[in-house]
């Protein structure tokens, strides 16, 4: 029995076996993932982001509790983006040490991912997609919100969810630009301090500059207390409410369609970014690079090389 | 007489206003930035980053000063994620505080783009191309450094600067992953306080740890001080060494080369994604992402068709 037949029969061994090998992007991990992708694309994929210290492992461990309490398989993936140098605890590790190791229908893996970029938004995806075949619903995709990354997951997640807590400076005087654009849900965490009522009146407020069309979906602002197990089933509910509102509205095949286009472009930019350091090797994508190096042609014409050609040489002839 | 007639002719007030059209990615920017391609790829483009706090600021302005004492027309791009709803100084405010506004030779431009990902990259690499063609040398990129665009900026630029300070936590141990390896010189700012003497220390001991080819290239850890007005002239030097260094081991060619891959991969996927939102209307890559979303195609599979044909359908019959 192939390894994507043992994960599609449920076989756990085999699961945590292919996803190291998707991971490490070998060649038994490709042929796998690509038998496996037909039977991805059911389950909800949530992205959590916000800076460190807002609260989100926590934030995981309680959505891990109230999806288990429903019935549901549950899968967390936590990007990591730290350095291995550091030896510190990763997000994953946090979220394994409350315990959730004896329990099969809860798979947490953490990616200390030294790809980045395309590399690393490929990467989620495909362990997304093995989780999805294998059955977990939903698959929790936590990162680091630093940078631009927590715009990125938003373009991999159906549902977003940006956390943010009191008392981490100006927390949301520091919103990275496009941050607001993008939580369907905004979540504060430690709700039992006085300041957090500050904090999700500035998030409601902030919510009407929100740009672009006349929202169809209004992004509630919740809070929730880990120390006194507050707020969770709220958070629970309106990650219900959003999913289903996707589906109702098409916007969940809209979003579909936004993820498989980032899947592509992020393969095309990892292969482009490798093919420029294939010397004398001719190819097609090759030579584009020389020429765009050598100012020859233009970097927009050659992306329009690549884009606007057939898929088949045989159907244009 | 052209916009990008008058930028290659020395028209300031040209050059910014093509700027704009260019950040705009308006047609008149493309236009323009197409002819202008291949006047550029002579300038030394260095990439300057760090955590918030570390003073790259403060650098780049030491910089600019340095170069304008050797007769070089200097550029900076200030590459600013931070949310335009702060209100706060911008990178590029802070730098042209300093007064260089009555320098022609120096020009200052700020990025607070809302872009992101590949839209960033083509973004800032776009205004380069156009400093470039406009004859300054050298141009700087100087971005925020939090989570992944430290190791993005190295994409970009010939040298990367990596910028440390002494007091900002445990700075070594939070360097991201990959940043190790991304930096051709490391500058530890603030060299007036005592803890620099071991920040420099460190990053000497953790430099060892790059992974990768044996080092061509020895990044030299350097220290400045601006209160003191000390360590420029070592770290102007080490800059002109490093890009030396570059021509006679043919690295830059090949660093020209990822550029090229890069600023291609980017308006790849910028394309990819603008398009997996245009609907019904019928082309090579909406079909490719339709297939995907679908499961009728695995992304890889998808990525490989737009890489693997022919730029040409009439070169193929």
């Amino acid at each position: 029995m192939s390894l994507s037949a043992r994960v599609l029969d449920g076989d756990r061994r085999a699961l945590a076996r292919l996803l190291t090998h998707v991971e490490n992007d070998d060649e038994l991990g490709r042929i796998a993932l690509d038998r496996l992708y037909h039977h991805s694309g059911t389950a909800h994929l949530i992205g959590i982001t916000g800076p460190p210290g807002a609260g989100k492992s926590t934030l995981v461990n309680e959505l891990i509790r109230a999806y288990r309490a429903h019935g549901n398989r549950i899968a967390v993936i936590a990007i990591d983006p730290s350095s291995p140098l550091t030896g510190g605890a990763t997000l994953g590790d946090r979220i394994r040490m409350t315990g959730w190791h004896s329990d099969p229908d809860v798979f947490i893996r953490s990616m200390a991912s030294r790809r980045y970029g395309g590399g690393l938004a490929a990467q989620t995806l495909a362990l997304a997609h093995v989780f999805d075949a294998a059955g977990f619903d939903p698959i929790v995709m936590e990162t680091v919100g630093t940078g631009q990354d927590e715009v990125a997951i938003a373009d991999l997640a159906l549902t977003t969810i940006l956390v943010q807590a009191p008392g981490l400076g100006d927390s949301v005087q520091t919103l990275k630009a496009g941050a607001l654009e993008i939580g369907d849900l905004f979540v504060v965490t430690k709700a039992d301090r006085a300041e957090s009522a500050t904090l999700a009146r500035d998030l409601q407020r902030l919510k009407t500059l929100r740009q672009g069309d006349p929202p169809a979906w209004d992004p509630p602002v919740l809070k929730t207390s880990a120390t006194r197990q507050e707020g969770i089933e709220d958070i629970f509910a309106a990650i219900q409410r959003h999913s289903d509102w996707l589906i109702e509205s098409g916007e969940r095949e809209r979003r579909q369609r936004r993820i498989a286009a980032a899947e592509i472009a992020a393969f095309v930019q990892a292969e482009v970014l490798r093919r420029a350091d294939v010397n004398r090797r001719q190819s097609h994508v090759v030579n584009l690079i020389e020429d765009v190096a050598a100012r020859k042609a233009t970097p927009h014409w050659a992306a329009q090389r690549l884009l606007e050609t057939p898929a088949f040489r045989e159907d244009s002839c």
